[in-house]
């Protein structure tokens, strides 16, 4: 063969050789890549961090799979004595949700809302110490869950208290027919968002005291 | 040139074609795993599925580091009318560990844990509603998110309850020189896991009611 013959054999080895290097860092950075965002440290911490209340949402409909995914992640949280004293309301009727938008100050973002759960602890059901047991903690608990799911799967949501508020009890309780000894401790207003608030950094140091306070 | 010449680079040409598909291939393949691993449905919601309570903890040290992003992890979390009434105080002394394991049923695993985090509300602090407020309910919300934490890092924890039992309150009180109306709520056991306990299935749709109890 000619020269030339070998030096176009040569060229084309060479860039063979350059795409398979090419190739090779493709990947390792793709692995690099899946590892550093899939470690838990990473999107899970940071779906704690940046996790803020949504108060407006869009038009888009929440499904039910989503929502049992919800009740799932609430329902993993850890109670007293594993005695699980949570109870949930689902909330899609308008006119109800249009009713506590209308009737509590704090909760006017219901009437957006395409769906809302109240969380309810029963009182018969908590680990029993001290006569009030654990419900607020446990409920409390499992709506931090639920707050943090609804984050990680793309929705907003907003914890309204309604316990300790003895008219704002009463009133849930008529509205959903709690029977006595079930105690609703939240309405959580739940959508697709339709703006995006900046978590606030609620970092202290000096809150933290170190041995003793 | 030569026939043989053309032939030679036709396949050069196709190699460097081949690659070049491989290569193109790859990378969407890599956006798809990067996509699919980092939803945030996945890793944050897995995390709070397989978060369940640790008990026992090997020798490794705990940094302050790590320590520093739980306690961010914990302030995270919402609280009525943004008060934040949370209050922290960290323990690695070997003497108050013990002690605390010693004199408490449920929390023998403090002899073995190199660190605890007792997650105490400041009273004076919480939105006032009816007296109590909600200290109770922020304090446990942040709790959650220490644990949530702590199992994305790769560490174990388990929330012993402190309040409402008085005889633990006013243990932990002098203990750590808790000043007036600084409440404990819980002390949280906390180091890397020596056993891999599996979490609990609590999902139970008995508990869920739609558009009334």
């Amino acid at each position: 063969m000619k020269n030339s013959t070998y030096l176009i054999i040569l060229l084309a080895l060479g860039l063979v050789f350059v795409s398979y290097k090419w190739i090779s860092t493709a990947s390792v950075d793709c692995d690099a890549a899946v590892s550093a965002q899939t470690s838990p440290a990473s999107s899970t911490y940071e779906d704690i961090m940046t996790r803020t209340s949504v108060r407006a949402y869009s038009d888009r409909t929440v499904s039910g799979a989503a929502v049992d995914s919800l009740l799932k992640a609430a329902m993993a949280a850890p109670t007293a004595g594993n005695k699980q004293p949570w109870r949930f309301v689902v909330v899609r009727d308008r006119k109800t949700l249009d009713y506590i938008g209308d009737n509590f100050n704090s909760m006017t973002m219901m009437k957006q809302a395409p769906l809302a759960v109240v969380v309810c602890g029963e009182l018969a059901a908590t680990f029993p110490d001290e006569g009030v047991g654990y419900w607020i903690q446990d409920t409390s608990a499992a709506t931090e869950n639920l707050l943090l799911a609804a984050h990680a799967i793309g929705l907003g949501a907003v914890w309204c208290g309604v316990y300790p508020m003895s008219d704002h009890v009463k009133k849930f309780s008529e509205l959903l027919h709690l029977p006595e000894g079930i105690v609703p401790l939240n309405c959580i207003a739940i959508g697709y968002p339709s703006v995006s608030p900046s978590p606030k950094n609620k970092w202290n140091p000096e809150y933290v005291h170190y041995e003793s306070y």
